[in-house]
């Protein structure tokens, strides 16, 4: 299926850890009709965890072979457990018109622009780096010298943002929140395949 | 200057008359930051109306020197009185960091687009042809005959709707203001030169 033809849109909310794009990301599945797409994890399920829900559970030996398969827009390790996208999953949603959203780290972000290059890109970034420091310190697990090394490596992964299409500057989170759902409205209003066909209702009426 | 310089964005809201891009336009500047570019008229003053904000007022020899001069970047003769939209004001608005709006026909939306191509056009469209019949009939001043030319004049019109960025089906007007308000939220969170300058900030604070 060509994904230009997609009635669905997915949406990449990406950026460097602390700038808040998980708290985005929430608002934006509770309070609009976008859809997060569901990983696939080889880590044990926790208590409440739902199949299909949470996650997609599998085994290790399943999740390499989706890997060699090409079956995930991207995966990574973490502490020996592996987490993936799955591709077929964001295209059955996208191909029915629903909206996905992906939270995911710049790394991440550019494999997903290889695979979705229609896909929508949006940069959250905090408003200083004194700000970002704060609540990195906030969460009380970094030394001085990993935080200093959290603070440079974010200097490096802002310098992605021209691959992105838009950015969103997280100062005060209900403006964030706003403006990443005006964006989402935006895209829906873009001149696209969808408006050739009420043309084309037009056409018939005259 | 070169305008991609310009703070402010230029919004272009076309469409065929009587999808409502008058109505639209004017939420826009009743309830946003967007200004109105004042045009320039060789039509005598009406009671009340005030030279700069209603209109600029000025005289046949100087409105057609100026158009000699290329200081416009659209103009048009209706009834014999010549109505433009001086380019220097639109540019001193922008460069001040103000949002301009033009509601301008398709064939003046397409002249201004090769002025500003960094403008963001946007296309405002009616719900249906039967709809757009009945806002026309609506005003009371069409014969069946210009009726039919009109719809058909609309139907031309809408097929140059991939030269602009975004459309908008006006069904319920509530609807198409807030979809027209987003857009330009979401257009002042394209990734952009200012973020650059925020990102050299950052790097003062590492």
């Amino acid at each position: 299926m060509n994904r230009s033809e997609h009635k669905g849109k997915l949406f990449i909310i990406s950026g460097p850890s602390g700038a808040g794009k998980g708290t985005i990301c929430k608002r934006l599945i509770d309070e609009t009709k976008v859809e997060i797409s569901v990983s696939m994890t080889t880590r044990q399920p926790r208590e409440g965890e739902v199949e299909g829900k949470s996650y997609y559970f599998t085994t290790k030996e399943d999740f390499l072979k989706a890997v060699e398969a090409d079956g995930f827009l991207e995966w990574a390790e973490v502490y020996g457990n592996y987490y993936g996208t799955p591709k077929a999953k964001v295209d059955e949603k996208l191909a029915a018109g629903i909206d996905v959203v992906l939270e995911i780290d710049i790394q991440g972000a550019l494999n997903v622009k290889e695979v979705y290059p229609d896909g929508i890109f949006i940069f959250i970034l905090p408003p200083s780096m004194a700000e970002l420091r704060k609540r990195i310190t906030g969460r009380g697990s970094e030394t001085e010298e990993s935080l200093k090394l959290r603070l440079s490596q974010t200097l490096k992964e802002v310098s992605y943002i021209d691959k992105y299409d838009y950015c969103v500057v997280n100062g005060e989170l209900e403006e964030a929140v706003a403006r990443v759902k005006s964006i989402v409205v935006a895209e829906h209003s873009r001149v696209s395949q969808n408006i050739y066909k009420l043309i084309e209702q037009y056409k018939e009426e005259v």
